[in-house]
């Protein structure tokens, strides 16, 4: 498992290395910065996401790194413009200076910006990928509608909206949601489409599984903010109590919270019965999410 | 002229207006700031040349709509982020607030962020256009080249990189055609593109046109930014001075500043001379843009 999942971060960040425009191209800086903000680090579950659902599917992993390397741009744009000082005030991730303070504000706005659009461009240019202008523009379309008012973007407004306010289950669910759950049932749908010409079947079952593990993925980041470690985590610990915010520990309980992540994961396991052994990945996936100390 | 460019912003607020979601929509407060940021002002220069090039290469205005929304939607969201305290800080744009003093500046963040997701899902899911899904494929892929690291966000770097700084004439150029000109371009080219099988010939002249229009748009923002009236541009005046920011009465004085944008505009108006009288809203838009006083 261990094995496999490097060869996917390989790929991703082989994949993104490639993308990204070179430090020796105008505008240096904000070139470098969006290097900085993207490469070297992050678990890559987005990307992991595409890789293992396409092989459930039988894709080869080449027809996958452009859609990989698009949702993983996203989720980078997203967490540089989560960080700025407007946003969430953070001054580490992924173990290291956040982009606004490696950089300065204006760069990292910049930064976030030229990431979104490079993730669309991706879909679009990327040639390895056999997909026709047909399935392409589906996936443009997937991940558009994942990342923006209604998907991502619109997460984060809730979870701005949320900070300081009493939220009940309800509320944190439909925040997590859109923030975190739309980008990851996109990469699992992109990894889908890939496929091509794949059965609606497993298709629903994917999309479910994306779902659970979505949701797992969350309850874990809460609970790993009060018992995590930072070293371990590269991010500031305690920080969502320090800032008041909802939750599932808070809410719920900490073993209500652990429960929760139980269950969900084993629904997601649950979706993937229909599934070959090609599907083993997607399976390791849940249970890294869940077992994850970071 | 005034009433071809009228029928225009009206077709383009209408359209803006049905695709932003709704303010009953959750995030509403975020929805209601995407509005507030790209609704009832603006002189929607981009989407009129998206209308006039499609005009002048015989296509319907239905045919329009989304790729003079997409292009509108692109600019709207440079103009929030541009105005961030982090960058310009302005507090004036279109003779209201700017998005971050009328709502905060994490919602201006993700407005701004979500605006630009919203320009790409347009050219997705626009059902009006018959454009074929290899075609809005091109707009998405032109769109995304024009507005990221090495276009329109690529531009806003090199100028924030210039201010306080000496920079000469070519220096300028290179900054205003990556912050104005990518897009104005690419609001021509998807005019175009909606023509479907246009011929190449007209194509290159468009671009040409394209080229002038943009760097004289930007020569006579410099120019109001002198001699204009604050009420009538609806923003701050004398800012570009105020900042140290390079211009072009700064670098080739006033009367150098009107010769260049005059030659431009003739020179973009040589580039229409094979066109038919279909293109009469080009010729308009190319004197519009030397003669308007906002």
């Amino acid at each position: 498992m261990k094995e496999y999942m490097q060869a996917c971060q390989e790929r991703c960040e082989q994949a993104l290395e490639t993308w990204l425009p070179s430090p020796a191209i105008q505008p240096e800086r904000l070139h470098e910065a969006m290097r900085y903000a993207s490469l070297g680090g992050g678990k890559r579950v987005r990307p992991m996401l595409v890789y293992a659902t396409g092989r459930a599917l039988g894709v080869e992993p080449e027809q996958l790194d452009g859609p990989a390397c698009a949702v993983e741009l996203i989720h980078a744009y997203s967490l540089v413009h989560d960080d700025l000082p407007a946003m969430d005030d953070d001054d580490l991730r992924r173990g290291q200076s956040t982009c606004h303070k490696a950089y300065d504000e204006a760069t990292a706005i910049l930064v976030g910006d030229a990431l979104q659009t490079l993730a669309f461009k991706v879909l679009c240019d990327d040639k390895q990928m056999l997909a026709d202008a047909a399935t392409r523009l589906t996936m443009v379309q997937t991940l558009a509608l994942a990342s923006g008012s209604r998907g991502m973007a619109g997460g984060q407004a809730l979870d701005l909206a949320a900070v300081g306010r009493q939220i009940d289950l309800a509320q944190l669910e439909n925040m997590h949601i859109h923030k975190t759950g739309a980008l990851i049932r996109a990469s699992v749908k992109l990894g889908a489409l890939a496929a091509g010409g794949a059965d609606q079947g497993p298709v629903t079952h994917l999309d479910h599984y994306a779902k659970c593990i979505g949701l797992a993925f969350q309850v874990q980041d809460d609970i790993l903010d009060v018992e995590g470690d930072t070293e371990i985590l590269g991010k500031t610990l305690g920080k969502d109590q320090a800032q008041d915010k909802p939750t599932y520990p808070a809410l719920i309980g900490m073993s209500g919270a652990k429960e929760m992540a139980e269950a969900l994961i084993q629904e997601a396991l649950e979706s993937l019965l229909d599934l070959d052994e090609r599907a083993e990945p997607l399976r390791w996936l849940a249970e890294y999410i869940i077992n994850r100390k970071h």
